[in-house]
């Protein structure tokens, strides 16, 4: 769970907060964003979370990657299998949370892939280079939702 | 793109408006929709959209098809490539988004179905003809979200 | 649809509001749920929304199951085959909702699973042991909405 890497942060929320592929309703409580072809997907949603100050969110996402890196977890052996996806596939859902991870924001998004036959492959969404991506993100205000180790699954869970 | 037909728009919206399968929650801004047996999905949406002047949303719906065509966009070549669905499959997953084309609403939405095995085919839904069909739309209140031609991918997507 | 069995409700409900997992949002209209390891995810959404008395909601998930029963609709012959997931799967999509069922809280889900090559199993989800599953769960304030027998497709459809 360090996929989503903070450097360069300064820059990103430069970036975002002037981003014309960000669209906002309901007082700024729901976002839609037309993800920057070639950018990666976990990351842009990251950079959105952190330029906005979003601690908890939830949202969907459709659209076409070019490349994907998927992860299987290994509920035995406490650890991702990496799956690599090299061709074009349509997004055909992605489905993730933001919360927060030693306090920042953290991507958690899972994801089904179709190729030109309607075949899919899916999993955990590690890292996704956007053909074409809309988002549909909504915050969440209320209490601070932290990422803790757990030690019966070897994830980052949401601290209870 | 031009997948919505808006011919016959008044029949449309009548029947939309007059439909018993439709629940409006939160003030309006949030519908349940019973979609009608038989009916296409993509337009029972779109007429949804049509009738209560709805110019950005995003949607899930769950359910069962009959039958379904999708498509899978060549990213290289620019054009969508149909896949056709002939048997009945459970729509596990649908997702997607009302925002503006020509001025008019437009339905964006991909699709994952699985059969009596439990495997799957999925895609962007360009047509879908319901067994039964529960739609969840959030109505979004906000800038108007046009979709445009765009170079790079050839896609229609939401001018920047 | 007698999936989802109500005895033991207020050891449930105790359960339930008393879970250090459930996390509210915009005035408790938005609920994030880690539903507990070992957990029936129908049941764990069940007992939340009977706890809470939510009569209608849209909900999302994701996470990783380790079983799974999933159920595929014969729509010609009305009814349901059962599909067994005996290993370990990441839940890559659930989508449902919650609505009534003689007068108490139904939850109707479907879901997408990935193994660890990334391939795919998908059905209604009848019931799902969670390894681990995070839950957005939104609130819908308004009408009364029941299921109700359908005679032309022989599921327990909203009454209209």
């Amino acid at each position: 769970m360090a996929l989503n890497d903070s450097g360069g942060k300064e820059k990103t929320m430069k970036s975002i907060t002037e981003s014309p592929g960000l669209f906002e309703y309901d007082g700024g409580k729901e976002m839609l964003l037309r993800a920057k072809h070639d950018a990666e997907l976990v990351q842009c949603i990251l950079e959105l979370a952190t330029a906005k100050g979003i601690e908890a969110a939830s949202f969907t996402a459709i659209g076409a990657l070019k490349r994907a890196r998927l992860g299987y977890y290994d509920q035995k052996n406490h650890k991702y299998k990496e799956i690599a996806i090299e061709s074009p596939h349509e997004m055909v859902s992605c489905t993730g949370n933001v919360s927060l991870s030693d306090g920042k924001p953290f991507v958690h998004a899972h994801v089904v892939l179709a190729d030109e036959r309607g075949n899919t492959r899916a999993g955990h969404l590690m890292e996704g280079t956007v053909f074409a991506a809309e988002v549909h993100l909504r915050r969440l205000e209320g209490p601070r939702l932290q990422r803790k180790l757990d030690g019966v699954t070897g994830l980052w869970l949401w601290e209870i």
